[in-house]
């Protein structure tokens, strides 16, 4: 759309203040100079209150996750990256190929534009290599101190794969669990920046979007019961959720979980279990335990899946406890998260 | 899912804390007692990360929009009844039929829980009257003066209705613009609350979902180049950006644009124009001038179009310019909304 009668905004020394919202000129000159810039593509680009796409093959998939992470940028990556990695990835384990991005944007008065010009164009790379297209947005904006900086919700919608059917309602007893690398790097680098850890060695969240990871999967083991990202509340909810979901017990191992050494020992400083701490570049693979090697080694053949383990099983349980040997030889509990330790992960 | 363990939340007495979003079982505990239980149908009751419904038959359509209304709470309705209407107008407005609406809430830490049920209940009520399934969602908590009470975004998908193109690009010198009913009422509700104006008669937002009303217009005139709802910015910024992306002139006749007396009388208190004030159950239609009876008279065969008037015609002008016979006799200029004079109406 052309836009001939406005000012160029400054990206590099003007704020976000309530015009950027208010719907008129300079909200219409944001989304020219900024979104429709970084993010173009056909669809976006018809300038309507939506987008038009073509008919999708398959059964419909819909996913959204509101993105208010804290700090805004981290080591491996930032709430643009972050909320097209947590969408697609949402669509990715309802066993479905992810296709469409919506984006909705809540900013607070006063936010540097140059911030929101970095977070656009993370968001816009990411979406390009995920092979996914943000098609329609908005944008809103709240007084300063009625917000922190962006929040950003994104919708993905998917077409389901032919053939696979997951849910967290299909663990069976007898299944493996696998997991398809080290826990808690997601959490643990935001931790690091907000407790100001100052490690040697800095944490770098493994936020990553993991469709093309589960599409090799699906392909070599296409009667995977479950998967599931372990996002807000880590290995131990997400397990917890489908334990109850599908009615049996879980026991893990705890030897077989990998833990990168550096978020181990800063999970000991903060007084954290590994287990309860976010992901956002991992998925939880239940499967038939015949079929648990085929579907190890086709984690493995992908380079976001390469220290991927088998973590336990699936037993009879109808109370849907989750429980793990521990390397000392005993069985523990592995309660899902009950307070507030980690707010604002993602 | 079967939650054994869980206490149940009073939703009369409590307050949103911290672990509502953290992902454990309090959140969990939430989910189940108030989104499950108000918002419940199948495909939410799926209980994954996303929602897996059938295969769509049209085109995909796919609107967003983040809702950060202040108050809350106004005469003819709330941020929840908002957030289902303004996502489902978004999607008819595009041609096509409003199916499924996913829902990402930021809740502000301290936000009572009973206004955050009401709210919800609202919501369950406004799509089930527009027929509408909110088929997943997310919820994340920030700390107390980090939000504002509550922010829901809603992402809806529809269907393209078969044979009809409309987009903001199509209009054509020749063309009849009219309006569905009187404009301002929902921006007026929302001011006259926040400026306390303490009106004799106490203006009604009309906010509404208009599929049903579009959907009776295209059975009557399917060849409707431009269908548009005037949210934010209200009549002058909507027929702005017609003009831009279609390349024409607009020229409104002062005297047929439907505005309440109450709505007018405040506009002057406030030195607010009418044109700038958004609705929320208006829709603005473009066809060609021969069809301009017909759709006329489809609009007002509808309850929410009893009060549709003819207001303006499409001409020729590349520069885009939007103009207005007054009442007077003259003609003047009209520009979109420059300033910040009306924040976070929707």
């Amino acid at each position: 759309m052309a836009l001939p009668r406005m000012r160029p905004i400054s990206l590099k020394s003007e704020r976000v203040d309530m015009s950027h919202g208010a719907g008129g000129r300079s909200m219409a000159q944001l989304i020219h100079q900024l979104f429709a810039k970084h993010l173009g593509n056909p669809y976006l680009a018809q300038g309507d209150d939506g987008a038009r796409m073509p008919r999708l093959d398959g059964p419909l998939v819909m996913a959204t996750d509101a993105h208010v992470v804290s700090p805004l940028f981290f080591p491996g990556g930032d709430i643009g990256s972050l909320a097209v990695h947590g969408t697609v990835n949402d669509v990715a384990v309802m066993g479905a190929r992810p296709r469409y991005l919506a984006a909705a944007f809540v900013l607070e008065e006063g936010f540097p534009l140059a911030d929101l010009a970095r977070i656009v164009e993370s968001m816009a790379a990411a979406a390009r290599e995920a092979g996914v297209a943000v098609v329609t947005g908005d944008t809103k904006v709240v007084e300063a101190g009625k917000g922190d900086g962006v929040f950003i919700t994104t919708t993905g919608v998917g077409e389901l794969i032919d053939g696979v059917q997951v849910s967290g309602a299909h663990a069976q007893p007898g299944d493996a669990v696998l997991v398809s690398g080290p826990i808690g790097d997601h959490g643990m680098a935001i931790m690091a920046v907000r407790e100001d850890l100052g490690l040697d060695t800095p944490i770098v969240s493994d936020s990553a979007a993991l469709h093309g990871l589960i599409a090799d999967l699906l392909a070599a083991v296409p009667e995977v019961h479950v998967l599931r990202d372990p996002t807000r509340g880590g290995l131990s909810a997400t397990l917890n959720e489908i334990s109850h979901q599908s009615e049996v017990g879980i026991v893990l191992n705890e030897a077989a979980i990998p833990v990168r050494r550096e978020v181990a020992a800063a999970c000991e400083l903060l007084g954290l279990d590994p287990l309860d701490i976010a992901c956002e570049g991992r998925v939880i693979v239940i499967c038939p335990g015949a079929r648990a090697e085929a579907a190890l080694s086709a984690l493995r053949g992908h380079p976001l899946g390469a220290q991927a383990a088998v973590i336990g099983e699936v037993i009879e349980d109808e109370r849907g406890f989750v429980q793990m040997a521990t390397s000392f030889g005993g069985r523990r509990m592995v309660d899902w998260l009950a307070g507030e330790s980690l707010p604002r992960i993602c």
